[in-house]
């Protein structure tokens, strides 16, 4: 596969759709990024990496973090299990309503549907800081190392904004605690949980971070992070819950695991093969980039590689 | 009417129905409370009061503060129109669902269904806290000045055993204020909410204090708090409202204008005639006091004097 | 108390509002109603009756039906105790939902939250349909009798327009049925409501047939057909229930209880006083007379008789 | 692969989950059927067919119909584009709720969450119906072609017991008319979607008549049903719609494209491999076959071929 070839022809089919969305502007930190960025990156499971476009500039992740403090609190969990008591609290199902609905929560008993959904999030950002100490940097720390890009950071200005802004997370959180589901105060929950999503990273970073769940679980140095099955698990939670409510859509149309965010970058998975990551700001109505679905689908029409 | 000997014979009735409820346990300060406690009070619109029981036994007036606060709001709005625009931040509809529930306010942004749930009491409170700048304490001197009883306090313990078990209220709060339906920051309204709820009276002093609204809005000096077409709409929004998700039920059974409490008060309305309230603990399934209940439904039984 | 000369003025400050609605356009039959059309008739206790406008000029009853299919259930359930077993399969609490809604049917097992909305009006026929055998007939010599008119007679094009636009109520009654909410087949249950629905009547037919109701029970001959606390329980349900969703709205405002249909007419009741019937046809965005509730807005004002 | 190997410690594996669920009792025609049963079938895409167990025992397809349903409606729409309209009529999203309910049809217009909920088979049903003037005939005579069993029939008693009990299908049928997605009489695309879940096959004829979702879209005669990326497209709605409200979880647990029925079947898929079909008739709470889930978890485990 020449991968180069193939991205540039992706970007070329993207181009026309850059723009079309709406950036998010429900935090300023967000709003002030140019929608006409677009960039998108390769790495493949030998440790090869390709680009084009705006793929070495860093954007928000946002959302896209839920993938990764979900895989380390698996990862981290007691008996090397890989699930420990994670899924007591949190389910594994789509779930039918917006990302920051409190509705299905309140029939739920304070269970979220999915660790992807901002409520779930939550919650694995609660257990993850119960594991670490600290959330937030031990996060970091481990996409800094698997990145291989020391200088990853958190971006102090969203993070702050998103706090200032943080009420609907706030009702989330403590509602959740009023049903007894979150082991850590609601403040400290929700500063990690912010802080998290403000790391900025470049789609060659992400796609190069989110190796393991290509490699079967495999860290770029060739330690396990996850077991084989709990990397495929991931993958199944991100293809069926992990662009919102247009999950379903997304596997219809693109066929991958991916995780979106608000900050416009999509990962996306290709199991034993490589992982993908593209950005551009213009977001649909459900949150995912528009011309960054469209880069995916185009991407899977020239390979075939949809996992259907 | 010989209300003394009325009260006696509603008395005995309900006798029966003492303990056969579940004293409210959500915090400790009321869980303690002994669920054999049974009084009744009326003052009518002479000013005349009579009791049997424990109607001088001060006990946690929680909810039915929520009438009190939405007086107070309607007499001190602009212009004396009344109303103010309070009715564009919350409505006056049956809830339909719990009085804590938060799907409600999901589907209609914010805006709760009535002054009565807690949303919507919290929505209140934030106004009179905007008007007087002191919500808890302005109505607190209300409440004593309109009772004669200028020992009046409110329980330290309970309003912070709320706060401590305050998840649930924290979360509607957020919420609104997501939808930038609060005037004031989350923790000073929730904290004016909790220190209302805590006010401890007795049956004598919620009768006295409530004679406003048997008096068509005059206060027990004469004075107009609310003009007539306001309290007789207080009176209308008890009754659709005023317990909890069992409103229609209570209608249909006692008839009367009424708002209830978790502490085991209710206070009821006879327009023109009198004022009641009466008190014990143990409480039905959706939080109403189950010998209250039966108590009111034999006074109306005994006098005829249902408002239909 | 110069009813006549109340109702005049009562017209007069109604004018304006007449046509600021609009007519219900659902089925053909109804859309052809004049949007002009304004009536009002009061019927007092003593069988004076009142009227001005189009007072006179027969309309379709819709959903004042359910008024009349409540009481008759109510009045030959066996051993006279009036309440039979209907509570067991329909609730007294208001829906918080619009009136042809499925979502609380599912939630709460088949059991339809009141009378007055669609799905407890077709549990109510079919019991009444148990009772009589033959439930829309039974009604229809009953309000003969009771209005004094030998003419009322169904409009069959609009029971055939109904049945015609009907998924939604057959909808409505294949679900209860397939909770064991019906006795009878739904085919015949849709029926005998839409012809119950389909009954023409002016408000001077209206307001003299529903005279039992502010006669606690009295029929206009003088013989009972409820039990004064039935007929109380009516009233009950009419104000927390009667007018759709928007039922607090109209006991806020108007403060009587009333049930409202989609031709555009309302019944209200001053217990111990009278029963008025209004009709307009153009309707607000919850299904109630403009116009009408505008005149019994003015009516409660100009005489003081709300029931708060 | 040794197929044959591999089904018989899969059914060692399994055989303790026999008898574990409940067999549907909704209807008495499925009721009668033993629950010790236990079939597994594989055809792999060049033709060959394994099987161990009850594989060649018919069974009641039910909801694996609406798989063939879908693929048939795609088949025949116009310009062979294959999608034709028939998603404007139904969505692609996971529902989030029972596959009975009517909950998510009121927020959404009468839209069905996806077609693979009855609501949605319903659609895809009315469609076919139009498409080809006889649905479960069409379907019936395409199951023979494809399985090669000329001796595949309608179970009239299944059928007949599925009308008589059809009380929450016909509610969702004539809530959907009510909103105009229905194209036929509502009578006639009940009775074609009973006909269909009715038909009865084995294991064996369900994995050979769904081989052209592992071929992409080629029949068992090498003609072309559906273009590679329509079957992809039917495998991604498997995956995320297939087993009811339990599709994330079986994506989790399995991670295969899947549909069950509650007949106790459950058919899979592996792309560019074979087609299985796993059966035994005790059901979990939310309807998928114990037994059959527990096999294909450990078909799975064995052969590594999960598509993540």
């Amino acid at each position: 596969m020449d991968y180069q070839a193939v991205l540039e022809e992706v970007a070329a089919y993207a181009r026309p759709f850059v723009r079309q969305g709406q950036v998010a502007d429900y935090i300023p930190a967000l709003e002030r990024v140019s929608a006409d960025r677009f960039g998108i990156a390769v790495a493949d499971i030998h440790g090869a990496v390709y680009g084009v476009g705006d793929w070495e500039v860093p954007f928000s992740v946002q959302s896209i973090s839920k993938t990764f403090s979900l895989a380390l609190v698996m990862a981290q969990s007691p008996g090397n299990q890989g699930d420990g008591d994670i899924w007591k609290r949190v389910g594994r199902e789509p779930s039918g309503t917006p990302f920051n609905s409190l509705v299905q929560l309140e029939a739920e008993n304070g269970i979220p549907r999915n660790p992807f959904i901002n409520a779930g999030a939550l919650v694995v950002t609660d257990r993850l800081q119960t594991l670490t100490g600290d959330a937030s940097t031990s996060m970091l720390h481990f996409l800094r190392e698997e990145s291989g890009n020391p200088d990853l950071a958190f971006d102090q200005a969203v993070a702050d904004s998103e706090a200032e802004h943080g009420d609907r997370n706030a009702a989330l959180a403590h509602f959740m605690a009023s049903f007894g589901n979150l082991e850590n105060p609601v403040p400290s929950v929700i500063e990690h949980y912010f802080w998290q999503c403000s790391i900025e990273m470049s789609c060659r970073d992400l796609a190069v971070a989110g190796g393991f769940l290509a490699r079967h679980g495999l860290r770029a140095d060739g330690s396990r992070l996850l077991e084989a099955r709990e990397a495929k698990r991931i993958n199944a939670v991100m293809l069926t819950c992990g662009t919102y409510d247009a999950a379903g859509e997304f596997a219809y149309r693109v066929g991958l695991p991916a995780k979106s965010g608000v900050g416009g970058g999509i990962i996306a998975v290709i199991p034993g093969r490589c992982t993908l990551c593209v950005w551009s700001p213009g977001l649909d109505a459900r949150g995912n980039s528009v011309a960054g679905a469209a880069a995916l689908d185009h991407f899977t029409t020239l390979t075939g590689w949809s996992v259907f």
